[in-house]
């Protein structure tokens, strides 16, 4: 049986292979297929934009990342990054570099992965491009959506007293390519790295409930996202060592290999759980947050300091919270 | 002297070596630097959305492509299709994935080359990300515009009877190349591939005076847009050979070399001019464009036919046009 590449196939017919899997709702005014897309705004909404792209070899590694889960961690990056804006995503642009000797039913696994987290959130694909690359697979999507005004979230309005919050766990995907590297062991984490799913609900209510002073995804792990939103607040933080989630599982897939967990899971990216704030006398609207977001955990992990310093209170004392958090026991 | 490569300056500082160069108008709510950009809609207008990768060795060769003319064509690809659609364009996000050699200087010429283009036009950058990349430079720009509901402009259109023009001259882009990689020839032409103008203005006015039926912008070649339009259309066009506006530095550069300009002029693609179509009664509002529009000229160059076929009229009788319209002398 002869595999069919995607240079066997061609542009045109790879993009009719996508358009006629897609369904338009009736904002979408024209669909992909012309020269641009034309979508109605939503009546009272501010528009919500980010791009984010996905190589081969430096973004994920097809020798242990399977096309279904190339396609969702592509669309899955930009959803992560729509939720830490309180948006609800809405549409996506797809631009794919195939190289030629890419199989057709990999490319379809690319985009049953992406489609099937498109549907989960209604987000219409509604325009891309495909080009042949001459290196990597590269896949890079632009997600918009729209927020209210006064809902908006951002990483620059945490202040001094507010308390950090973390939702679900950290450090999983982490201990999940490591797993995926060494050929087996954390199945759950492995999940976890492989499909992670935007909080785009958290993000919503976070807005919605306006509970949120500052917020901001953990694509680069926990310390990065605490660096990122101090600087971008102009304040400090103080995180709490025994407060951080960590799931039971990946404690013991560190500790296993002599590894420091916490360590590992301060430092460990991929896990697109948000990261953010809320001022001392929003306890209440947080309250309603935790009611309305049903099973996912949210766990309060430190601090906002007028200090601009990161440091983290660990059983020996407070310790600076250094780039790239390298050793802290 | 030392070169400093991107790897040297890393992902943070390239952002904010870019960020620091922006301005940012009133409607842009939350600017580059966040996890997302939020944009005000504009009042009474549709959004227009649309994406285009340039890759190295794919869309354009670093041994003649200067870095500016590399960031110019890659948002110039994106604010044609706005063109396209009639839309007026707004804002840009940018994904970047750099070889770690590539030098710091090379990068500024490239974001110089796309702000400069921006500039001109009024397009706010919003957004984007920088990534290494393992292979070739990649750069992927998405656009946004705005379009009056009435004014959307598209490539489906086109009916039976209807006149079919295109603007500027074609084949100019396609000499260009052949001049760069040749070292020397054609100046006019090589700046023509280089700096391609995308023609919003164009494609603005035509979609204001409401004289275009339908619209596609010229990135493959004319064979290759009317091609398309014919088909989204589900019509008929043929062309006329004396009618097609071919620039005598074409011409002379083509027969020099023993080619047939006419057949490299249809051919040839990266012109980036509008083909457009024209209702029969509708050509005082192609006159009005006419005079709004100044320099550029506008050719008719052909008709649209209610037979589905592709046809083009020669001195020596009508052939078909074929795929990628091999020859037809």
């Amino acid at each position: 049986m002869s595999t069919r590449t995607v240079s066997d196939l061609g542009e045109r017919a790879l993009i009719d292979r996508i358009i006629a899997r897609l369904a338009t709702p009736s904002w979408v005014v024209v669909g992909p297929g012309d020269d641009a897309a034309v979508v109605a705004p939503k009546r009272g909404t501010l528009d919500v934009l980010t791009t984010d792209i996905q190589i081969e070899s430096v973004h994920f590694d097809c020798r242990f990342t399977p096309p279904e889960a190339i396609g969702h961690r592509a669309l899955a990056v930009n959803l992560s990054d729509l939720a830490a804006m309180g948006a609800e995503p809405r549409l996506a642009l797809l631009s794919l570099a195939l190289p030629d000797a890419m199989e057709v039913t990999t490319l379809d696994g690319v985009i049953d992965g992406l489609l099937a987290l498109a549907r989960a959130h209604r987000v219409a694909l509604v325009g891309g491009n495909i080009s042949r690359s001459p290196g990597p697979l590269t896949i890079d999507v632009t997600a918009g959506g729209t927020v209210h005004p006064r809902r908006v979230l951002t990483r620059a309005g945490a202040r001094p007293g507010d308390e950090v919050y973390v939702t679900g766990t950290i450090g999983d995907a982490m201990a999940g390519l490591e797993s995926l590297r060494a050929g087996a062991g954390c199945e759950r984490c492995e999940q976890r790295y492989l499909r992670p799913e935007p909080r785009v609900r958290a993000g919503l209510l976070l807005g919605r409930n306006r509970a949120a002073s500052a917020c901001i995804d953990l694509s680069d792990g926990l310390a990065d996202g605490v660096r990122r939103m101090a600087e971008a607040s102009h304040v400090g933080v103080e995180l709490d060592a025994a407060a951080l989630p960590l799931a039971e599982d990946v404690r013991q897939w560190h500790e296993a290999r002599g590894h420091d967990a916490l360590d590992a899971a301060v430092r460990g990216g991929d896990d697109y759980e948000l990261l953010f704030t809320v001022r001392p006398a929003h306890g209440g609207r947080l309250k309603a947050v935790r009611r309305q977001i049903g099973h996912l955990p949210i766990s309060k992990v430190g601090i906002v300091t007028k200090d601009p310093g990161l440091s983290i209170r660990t059983p020996d004392g407070v310790r600076p919270l250094p780039e790239g958090f390298a050793h802290f026991r």
